[in-house]
């Protein structure tokens, strides 16, 4: 669901970049459809596997861009975002505190390897979750996206969804344009990819996030 | 770690009963870990797979129950614990509400079906995640666990774990005496085990939780 204009909810985004696993990715997806993300934006690929998403893939907004910097630039500029990444740092915040201002993004690092230094650069700042036992070092990427978009959620105040007894409403699953597990390009975004690839030709400079696979991907997209 | 005698901290357990996915059982483990949980109890089969614990599994302390209902009856009896179920009900309370008085066992149903009625019963009382958005009507298993815990950590003010920078400490890893992915049986809990299939036996009344094959796992363990 896009917060509309005058909506009095600060809007939530997630920013998706290297997570790898197909089961935390469509964990992380059903959780933004619980917590009512306005948009997932993928980066560096736009196909993406929600194994596990249990069809909540179809109800939650999707955008892509190139670059996990590209994306953070729209999120801040366009969407006045706070760009919050979810790492433990000393400088993080709880995020039981709920340090939030506005609208804001939450960047999720790989499984294996956290936040890189580039995307950890891109960030306003970091949120932690608190840890007790003897165990493990670290939650599961999709358990920690959905702890933060929990404690979004309490401190935006969004309204709870209706419910009939013990089952949530669910809402009429829109009309899918594009293969499941793609992000469709809109005509602007096309035009920009164009754009970035004319230059990225002429200059020579190969600093582009995202695999050659993904660019071949991209391709087939703008044809298909 | 299991709670000591005098801990000012009230302690949390976990009941699994009928989680069938790895993926789950290995998330939920290693938040168990994360998230200062005393025991997990699991009932009917000793056998467990925890693909995803990240090595968590060493951390946690387990408990194996033949059923559902001896493992309530432990928990209350031995442990004080009051047994809240994770479910949508209509008389549930809102998990960010704290509703806690002290050693609480949550109870967690099967992915696809949620609490048996079996296991409604003896629940005494419920507990639910709010959700806002329009998508799927249900947040994955691992998921919920992972939030219920979090926000009982945060009522019960468990200590943060240590922690050197960017990484939590990480305990000694104890000596696993059985196979990975079993609950080892006790002297006492092979006497008793010994005890109920004798009576079983003797009354002929077959209403035990477990299957066939989980009986035939606990045979082979006993004379390992």
């Amino acid at each position: 669901m896009e917060a509309e204009q005058g909506d009095e909810h600060p809007a939530v985004y997630l920013i998706l970049h290297g997570v790898s696993k197909r089961h935390n990715i469509g964990n992380i997806v059903r959780s933004a459809a619980a917590f009512r993300v306005t948009e997932v934006c993928l980066t560096g690929t736009r196909q993406f596997n929600t194994f596990g998403s249990h069809g909540a893939t179809d109800f939650v907004a999707y955008r892509f861009f190139p670059t996990v910097q590209q994306c953070c630039t729209f999120l801040k500029q366009e969407r006045g975002c706070r760009i919050l990444g979810v790492e433990i740092t000393d400088n993080a915040a709880q995020i039981h505190e709920h340090p939030f201002t506005g609208p804001t993004a939450f960047m999720l690092g790989n499984e294996g390897t956290g936040l890189s230094e580039h995307q950890a650069k891109l960030c306003d700042g970091f949120v932690y979750i608190q840890q007790y036992g003897a165990g493990t070092a670290s939650l599961n990427v999709s358990v920690a996206a959905a702890i933060v978009l929990h404690h979004f959620a309490l401190w935006a105040s969004f309204p709870e969804r209706s419910r009939q007894g013990e089952k949530y409403d669910v809402g009429e699953r829109p009309v899918r344009r594009v293969a499941r597990g793609y992000v469709p390009l809109t005509v602007k975004e096309l035009e920009q990819e164009q754009q970035r690839r004319a230059a990225k030709k002429a200059s020579g400079d190969g600093e582009v996030s995202g695999s050659a696979s993904s660019e071949g991907e991209l391709e087939l997209l703008e044809h298909a």
